[in-house]
This record gives structure tokens, sequence and C-alpha cells, in this order.
């Protein structure tokens, strides 16, 4: 186990009706917020109402930004910026998912820099300073509702990248799970792709003696294995949602990483990915993750095996390793089928006209490698792409 | 699963060497402090020297209170309490165990606090302002570096009592398993009874619905069950230790009972019987917790037969479930014995005179019941106690 430092103070407020303590929560920090959201869902299905009831009531001023689109883009982010100076703004209030989410911590860590916000992206600078963020959470999937993370897509050169820092925590995260009864199947299943990618990242190391944190990826794991086909069967399936939504949570809040190097490639394969091609983040991952699996499983067997076994309940062929570790990676695949997802470029409508490009971007022109359990260059992101193809 | 609200700011410093980072953390906050310790071990062992030396380094001036007992004694912390007044001292370091932490815990709240301290743990005020405190860790059991709890004995009728408040949650936690390599294998088993009760209480629920916590309980319970042997073989296995002390702070930390209504019969009974025989808490909890079990499984056999199954491996009798929960009953008993603890009051050379006494003062005379799995009664609680007679 590797030394580590472990510090998480966003507040859960996690249950039915939770939204209608948004007012009271925010009041601690602020009498004037950005309101940041996406499209009309919120709108559709009465949120927004409550949202902005709650903030009345505690005499809360808000100004409305809407508009955050899936993969979220800087441009949106920098309005948001001014609109923050204009008008004196000390804290963002998020409403929505991962993207709604980002855009709002983006926002926040430029309002008090002097640059430009997208420094913090390229790596040109660190965040030092950041305006609280809350958020009321309507998709589980990218854990930002409590993550140190941010992930923002640049229209100039569709370039998809992200930062992190403990400063971008949000302050509190409210959960209701009934909120994404509306979510549909599909989005649903993205959502289980990405929770599940945020476990395996973190899962998937050389470091040694993380019995613990083993135990508690798996255990993650296999709670949404076992609920996400319940709530796309039954959307309204409130315990269903509950246990996808606080494992989204616990999944990439830093816990299950601590003590140990983690992976983080597919994840970078795959926002080139959606960064050309604007596909779902989740989708991508359930393509380019069994792909990445299949190309490196070979330096670490053990642990694939032991992924199989403890994961997926695959018997162990103890004479053949090797067949457990296959078996474990053909499972998740299965699965990501199973609940209606692509496990192909090919599905995805994607070819293979671009794959170099894609890694070349993904590598820094073949300057730097991706990956912890094993070291990608830009030729092993080109196969891993081609693997992924069909 | 039931609505909840969870937040834990407890900075977690963990891994090899971390005490030496005591004067930079404790600089945050305080320039004088009061240094609260235990016996000599801290001395004996160097860390000691190594804590002032930091301290001294980073300017931190420094009032020592040592002599902190197991089960530790409301006399002392009124003392604590005087000397930050009279010192002017706003931050409380506790280098140490539970003991060490729950009595700097006490001292943080009573500073502020106009009453009697002792008002806080007898139920008669609630803590509303406290000082911040500040832990470097050397027993990993009572998980008390970053939980809401504390627990005192009054000397005065030998009363155990708990209290419990975010406030007085640590703010920091250095943690190096390196500094338990010192434990004996009494003391490591002890706190392997504490941290596996810790969780237990959270796991016999009724509450439905509560499969990922379920899950993260049973990742925590086999970590301890699979590392505890092997820190007892090779006291100075990083590895084991490093398990063992991770697993207990998460095991009381909070996030292992979110959601579920939790139980504390066990804990309530165990109390009774280290207020008045004085025995270490750990090995009270190994005699009492099976008892508990035997006396109430009938109520939830499912749940006792998920816990044979899935803690301890035992093959499930489809037919005759009551038959496994009996065995995941018995294979906790002997993995306690295994382990060098007492399973049975006679072996701590209690015998039958004072049940009834302890039952009724655990009772509060029969007023008030204890357990969220089965509320008991006074007489539950004598059957209980005979039960773990040999």
């Amino acid at each position: 186990m590797n030394n580590f430092t472990y510090y998480n103070a966003t507040r859960i407020i996690f249950g039915r009706k939770t939204e209608y303590q948004v007012g009271s929560e925010v009041k601690k920090y602020a009498d004037k917020i950005l309101l940041h959201y996406g499209g009309g869902s919120i709108k559709k299905y009465g949120l927004y109402d409550r949202v902005v009831n709650s903030l009345n009531e505690h005499g809360i001023q808000y100004i409305e930004l809407a508009g955050v689109q899936p993969n979220p883009r800087v441009s949106l982010v920098r309005s948001g910026i001014q609109i923050c100076r204009e008008y004196n703004i000390s804290f963002i209030l998020a409403v929505g998912g991962g993207s709604v989410i980002d855009s709002a911590k983006a926002i926040a860590a430029g309002v008090p820099y002097n640059g430009d916000v997208w420094d913090f992206y390229s790596g040109k600078a660190q965040i030092k300073e950041c305006l609280p963020v809350g958020v009321v959470l309507t998709i589980p999937a990218a854990g930002s509702e409590s993550s140190t993370s941010s992930v923002l897509t640049n229209e100039d050169g569709w370039i998809k990248k992200g930062t992190g820092s403990e400063l971008i925590r949000p302050v509190f995260a409210i959960m209701n799970p009934e909120l994404s009864f509306t979510l549909p199947a599909y989005q649903t299943a993205c959502g289980a792709a990405d929770i599940m990618a945020h476990v395996m990242e973190r899962y998937f190391t050389n470091t040694l003696d993380v019995d613990f944190t083993d135990r508690l990826c798996e255990a993650t794991l296999k709670t949404v294995i076992n609920n996400v086909p319940i709530a796309i069967k039954n959307p309204e399936d409130y315990a269903a949602r509950a246990e996808v939504m606080w494992a989204g949570s616990i999944a990439h809040n830093g816990l299950l990483g601590t003590g140990r190097e983690e992976d983080w490639a597919s994840h970078r394969i795959e926002h080139e990915l959606s960064a050309i091609y604007d596909v779902a983040h989740g989708a991508g991952l359930a393509v380019i993750f069994p792909a990445w699996m299949k190309y490196v499983y070979k330096h670490n067997i053990p642990r694939f095996v032991q992924f199989a076994v403890r994961v997926w309940n695959v018997e162990n062929d103890f004479q053949n390793p090797e067949k457990t570790a296959l078996m474990g990676i053909e499972k998740t695949k299965e699965f990501f089928a199973s609940i209606g997802l692509p496990v192909s470029l090919k599905q995805m409508g994607i070819g293979d006209d671009r794959l170099e490009e894609m890694a070349d971007k993904c590598t820094n022109g073949d300057t730097k490698t991706q990956g912890g359990l094993v070291k990608l260059k830009k030729k092993d992101i080109i196969q891993i792409y081609k693997m992924a193809l069909e």
C-alpha cells in the first residue's frame, strides 16, 4: 500500500425529497448565486420549480445560466465566469449531471483567476482558489458531485481535457434517487459504464497489498452490476436507483483509490472519441474499456483473474489462469451489451479513418504515455482503437 | 434505504513516517496546544520525541497532559479542560489509541462549555461548540480518529457512556501503520474485535435495500479477518498492519451505516462490563457479540445467513437456513478464540453475581431498550450475559 492523503468534505444529503433542502444549504454560503443547468429536463419534470421555490423561500437571489451540453464546452464556462464577475456572485449551484457539475466547477475556478480558465485544463496553470459549488444531482454517473475532477471540451480543436483539485470538490451534494426515475434506459446504462469505469481505473493497478481497497472496489462494482438492470427494467425502482446513485459517488470520491496507483488510460483514450464524435462518455467507455483490457491483461494476469472471480463469479480455472482472466473480460463486455450499450466503434458508427489522429492527440504527439498498469504509447493506443473497431 | 446525511471532513494522512508531518498539520490550527497521551509507550518507542521535535520545528508551544487510561476517566478530562482554560489553549493533539482520542474529544468539547463535561455523556446537554482535535494514531481499533463518537467512564458510580457529535470529529488523523508494530498480540486482537464490532453493529439491521453498504461492510470484515492473524504472527508486517489500520477507520467513520438503522446493543451491553470490571473493550465485545447473535438471530435469519455465507464463506444449506446462520455465529466465535481473545465471561474471570445490576444500568432500570435489530429489555440483556457466561 502506498502512502496517501485523503480528504473529502462534501456534505452528502441523500434520499427522497432532499431537493427541498437546497435553499437552506445554499444559505450557509451565499445570498446571490449562479443557477447552472442543462436543457429543459429539469423544467419538464418539476425539479426546476422545486429548486427555485426553495431558493426564494430562503431569500436567495439567483441568476440563471442554462444550456450546458453533454461534453460541456469551455465557451459556456467563459460566459458563466463573466456573469459571476459582473454580478458579484460567489456561489455556483449545479442542478444536473456530470456535465453541469463539471461546467460549474470550471466557472467556480475561473472567477477568481486572472488568466483564461482553459489554462487549468491545458496544464498551463493550477487551481489556487475557487468559489464554493453546490450540487443537486440528477444523473448517477460521473461522480462529479463529490469528486475533485472536472472535464471540459474546447471547441477550438475539439480538445477534451480534465483538471483536478481538492478546491473544486463540491461543498454539498443533494442526491435524491427519485430524480433519476426519468432517466431513459440508455442514459442509465451509460451512467453505469461510467461508474464501473471509475472503479476499474482504480482497480487495475500494479500496487501490491491493497486488499481492503480491492474489496471496496469489488463491492461497488457488484452493486452496480446487480442494480442497474433492475433500474433499466423498472425505472421507478427506488431501491435500485438509490444503490446506483450512492455507489456512483463512492466510485469516484477518491476512497477507492487510496494507497494505490491508478490507471486512467481508458478514460483518456475515450476522451479523444467523445471530443471528436461527441458520443456519450459512458458509451465510449463501454467500447474502450474491454478493448484496453484485452490489450493489457497479460501484464498482470493474477489481477485480471481476481477481477473475473470476485466481480463476475467466474469459476477459477486454476490450471489456466489466462482463460479465467479472459472470461472476466468477456463478462464485462457481455454486461455492457446486455444493458444496451455499444461494445464496438462500428456500433457507434465510427470507422477507422481517424484512429491515428486520436492516438496522437491522446499522447501529445507520442511525447507522453497513458496509463498506470501499462504505460501506453501512441502505437499501443492505435492498437486498442483497432481492437475496439468490431 | 433510509434517507441520510453524510459528512466526514477528517483529513487522513496515511503511511510510513507520516508522524513527521504533525507539526505542519497542527500549525494550520494553532500555535499553542494540549499534547494529550497515555502511558509511557509513546516514549519507549521514540514516537514522543518525533512528535515533540516536529512541534518544536514549527514553533508550536505544547502543554502536556499524560496518563490517559484504557476506559478513559472523566476526572482526567476535567483536569485537561482546566489546563486549556488556564493557558488559553485552542487545539488538542491526541497521540495514542481510542482512549486518548476519546479523552481529547471530551476535553475539546468541555473547554467552551459552561457546565460539567459529563453532561454530554449523561444526556443532559448537547455539544454545541468544540475545539479542533488532531490525532496521531497508534492503535487501530476504536476508529475514533475519524468518528463522531467519544466514550468516557465516570468513576463516580463506574458509569461508562458515549456521546456523539459531528463537531468532535478530528480535523486530521495521522496514521502510520508502523506505529502499530509494537502492539502486543492481545491488544492487536482486541483492536480487531472492536473494528469488527463497529462493522457488525451496522451490518445487523432490519433496513431493507442496503445492498451497497452490506457489501462495503463485508469487504471491511473480510479485510480484518484476513489480515489480523498475519499481523499477530508477524507484528512488523507493514501490509497487514496497514490494511487493518485503514479498515479500522472506515469501519467507524459513518460510511458503512449510511442509509440503514444500526444496532449497538452489543456495545452498550459490553460497556457495563468494562465499566465495572475494567476489561479491555475489544475483549468484552468478543465475549458479548456472539452471545447477542445467538440470542437474536431468529428475528432475521436471512441476514444472518448472508453474514455466514458472504463473510465467513459458509456453504449455504438452502434447506436449513437456520443451520447456516448458526454456522456463521460459530465461525465468528472461533475466529475471536483463534486470535487469542476470551469468548466467555468465565475466561475473563467474571461470574454471574452482577449480571442483573449490569442489565439494570444498561437499560436505565428497565426504562429504555437497547438495540436496533431487536429492541432488548432488561430481561433480554440478563439472558445475553448468561449466554456469555461459559
